[in-house]
């Protein structure tokens, strides 16, 4: 069994973004040298998510708009989290319903994906630089 | 270490619909000859999602009415998504809830499973063929 | 390759509750003496989780606060689910709100962790005991 680890840094511009890490998961893969196994891709924060979802910039809008509904970040004093100095406790909130990771299939040494699939890291609380965890296990 | 991959077919009447597939995900445990390992299963589309749960026809109409009031399939404009043409920004939306994938344990060549868990083909954009994905790494 | 079981019992005093099992996770990944691979973590029930967050008291405050307006438990009478003499289907949907499983890296003989990462079994029909399953596979 062969095993394969590296860290990939974003820093978004924006609190809430959707960046397109497909590329790089996939130049993981082939840096492994894996032909069949599983790639775990997650975020090494707890603010942040990573999820397979379509690359359409309306989508991405909608998710926002969604998600700013379901859990807004102002008023910031609704949150008790927020009472500690922190003011990102609704990042904690959008991280858990878009998910922390995935689980891709490794197979011929490719991402093992249907036609639209394609790996988002998803940022909650940004402006700060952060990391995703890439590792891939198999043979 | 071995590897199994299979590709499921499914085709709902509905565009909602929810489909008990733990049969088929065992039989490819047992037909992978893998006694230790994972099992990863997911669909290889971004509007539907696999995910384990009761087998009750109350829950998942719940399920259903729940999420429909989340994420509403109209009226569609209300979504910039759908502005390309598509009509199903919303069930991009029930997917991500509902989650993407799952990854299950194998222990003696089974699913290793509590007593009420059973493995789900969710559609949030149905009528027409869409395709799970079953992949499977161990000894 | 290397494989590993474990099940780990919970039973919470109250009906939503988040428990930090890391410490346990964490033992589990030392005694399978796997240095690199994954370790799945899950419940082998349906109205609980395990997620990874971080822990802080008021967070666990505005999730419990937030879950229960997302899919509040009473009138228990609102879910068909409950129809069949339960009153947890709620708890079937906070569980899928906040994800079943995770996955996580096991690097050089640990939880391959950012900072803030911890694992939390997360009940929501609790007053019972439950078990948590850990499977580990690697080398």
């Amino acid at each position: 069994m062969k095993s394969y680890r590296k860290e990939l840094w974003f820093n978004t511009s924006e609190r809430m973004a959707f960046i397109n890490i497909t590329p790089e998961v996939q130049a993981c893969v082939k840096e492994s040298g894996i032909k069949e196994g599983l790639a775990l891709v997650n975020p090494m924060h707890i603010t942040a998510s990573v999820f397979i979802n379509d690359d359409e910039r309306g989508l991405h809008h909608d998710y926002a708009k969604w998600l700013e509904k379901l859990a807004p970040h102002a008023p910031v004093e609704q949150y008790r989290h927020n009472d500690t100095g922190e003011d990102n406790a609704d990042a904690h909130i959008k991280r858990q319903v878009m998910g922390r990771e995935v689980v891709v299939a490794v197979t011929n040494g490719k991402l093992d994906f249907g036609t639209w699939e394609q790996i988002f890291y998803g940022e909650f609380d940004g402006r700060r630089r952060k990391r995703v965890l890439v590792k891939i296990i198999g043979e």
